[in-house]
């Protein structure tokens, strides 16, 4: 895999400056706020594909062609004591998912467990974002969302599934906790890109061609092609994965009542998309003594990470452990935005009058993802 | 993979005579009925390494051996009101199981949406089993249970999870409800069994050696190595189907103040198991009106259902629509019993004083699993 330039930006300034962006989309600015921490988020934690790179195809643009609401009134649409059905009104899905994941929390604060679903959403970025708004809570939090259609299901050619991700984060005590933020296809569609870009062969089993036979090239899964779920064939029991997929689009599609399957944002140019969105929240001591399950969740964290590691490797991860450093990283020496990234953010900032004059504080050179 | 010899046999004489064993293993005539339906239940689907298979080496002798309580008093640990927190008190864990999903049904009825834990159990057989309790109330269910350490971490060579199951059944209208019931190893340890008593190789990908390194051997598998999660390598996200494993040791496990990691089950013939599980409850109307719900479930299954399939392949499945065929021929034509775990089952019903004397109807070769 070839090396790219990355530029590295102090977190605050990209904060303010997505800030901005939206804002002049005409969203309000605490709303402008809560997206723009998300996506910075993913930045940061080395998920570059959610983060700055979507700021105005996925957001800004889709904002001022009035394809988004920039000032939605949510509305209730059923509510129990553990749940509640929400209707975004087509807002962000940012604050929409923030403020929904919010309530879930609330609600499993009262009840012991509750769970949470919005329709007539939108992208929200990193799934992972608010199972983990949970962590401060001392509960598990879940998060799914369905997305444009990208996935075959096993034994088919077009895509239908979106790449669905699933998010749990469970809080531990002395150690980091367990965050979990998964796509339910093996890869997301940019990593084939970034194979493609690089003049690679994809691994045999992460896309399928227009016939739905599995191909090594990755411009047979763009050109008609579908990504396949996790697993990949059905020997490798891609089944498995397409199971996962269907869950996360009958969780956030189906029991929400927003768009599912093909109908998800057909076209992200012309539509509104009715994205939906699905969240949980498990209240620890609800079940159990927190100090108990925190050191239970110690004693588990380090029992994976003290066993005997396969030839050649050094370390056995925990979900989530990559990210918080790569979080911390981001903090100490900036957060790496690819320079073509910044290239596109420099030609769109102007376009939408919110020229993108950050000052970088370092360079780097690295693998792209 | 070879043909092997199957002899077919009516439900309610199997359901009856694993009812009789257990009973004369000390267990109570209901509690012994539940368990004997859901191990029927795996035969009837096509999951016969969880069925009848297991009843005298999992169940009858850890009975008699005085490993399993088979009059548990099961006490509640913690309560509101959408959550339960059980303590199996050592019972089987298919009553057991039942039990707390049904209670799990009710709390979500009143509540919304429900989950409850249960520690001091022993293995429940098919997670989905109890997943689809719900169904027929019109709600979500899921179930996750815990098992004896199989699966190695990714970069690990030991293995330390359970091949831990995810279980989640949603109800349609016209079409049959979607059933997910997997593993989070790519297989069971019982698939590679059949592979080697084959003289075949395992797929690339399926486990490892004892030193951690991807084998087609089953042997090496057996001996000292371990199952690979879900995706199977690095390359091919196999961390996912690890965090997926993790995510239900956290669930069953952690959250339910069970046993986890490498202390579940370490010794089957000499240890009380303490294996955890987690149900929940998900009600369709607390969110939107059931026959909407239904309307879209419906419609996402007929889009799957009707999508362009792949080069060779003839249908798309939805989860669970195999078993539910598989379930119907064996009402109609008998549930289909290994000749060889037919023999086991004379030899162990002699041994416990329950003889095996039941009369096939039929008898058919097919291909093991």
């Amino acid at each position: 895999m070839p090396l790219v330039k990355k530029y590295l930006f102090p977190a605050p300034v990209l904060l303010d400056y997505m800030t901005r962006v939206l804002a002049a989309a005409g969203v309000s600015l605490e709303d402008a706020a809560i997206a723009a921490d998300v996506l910075l988020s993913a930045d940061m934690r080395g998920v570059a594909s959610h983060g700055i790179i979507r700021l105005f195809p996925y957001y800004s643009r889709r904002l001022r062609d009035g394809l988004i609401n920039p000032r939605p009134q949510p509305v209730v649409l059923n509510e129990t004591p553990s749940s509640l059905a929400l209707d975004g009104d087509n807002g962000l899905g940012h604050p929409t998912g923030y403020r929904a994941m919010k309530r879930c929390i609330a609600k499993a604060g009262e009840s012991g467990a509750a769970v949470v679903t919005v329709r007539g959403s939108n992208h929200y970025g990193i799934a992972g974002y608010y199972a983990m708004q949970a962590l401060p809570h001392d509960m598990i939090g879940l998060s799914f969302t369905n997305a444009s259609s990208l996935v075959a299901p096993t034994y088919g050619r077009t895509p239908i599934l979106g790449t669905n991700p699933i998010a749990v984060a469970a809080p531990a005590g002395a150690e980091r906790p367990y965050v979990l933020d998964m796509a339910t296809s093996i890869v997301p569609i940019g990593k084939v890109t970034v194979y493609e870009r690089a003049g690679l062969e994809i691994p045999y089993g992460w896309g399928v061609d227009s016939q739905g036979r599995v191909t090594t090239d990755p411009r047979e899964v763009f050109y008609g092609g579908a990504l396949l779920p996790l697993g990949g064939t059905a020997e490798m029991r891609g089944y498995k994965g397409y199971g996962l997929a269907l869950l996360v689009e009958i969780l956030a599609g189906v029991l929400a009542g927003s768009a599912f399957g093909r109908t998800v944002d057909p076209d992200a140019h012309t539509k509104v998309s009715n994205i939906g969105h699905c969240f949980a929240a498990i209240r620890v001591d609800a079940f159990r003594p927190l100090d108990d399950f925190k050191g239970d969740m110690d004693a588990m964290i380090r029992e994976l990470k003290d066993a005997p590691k396969a030839t050649g490797q050094e370390r056995i991860y925990i979900p989530g452990e990559k990210e918080f450093e790569k979080t911390e990283r981001s903090l100490s020496e900036g957060v790496p935005i690819l320079a073509e990234v910044v290239n596109h953010l420099v030609r769109d900032g102007e376009e939408a009058g919110v020229p993108f004059d950050l000052e970088p504080v370092g360079v780097k050179e690295e693998v792209e993802v």
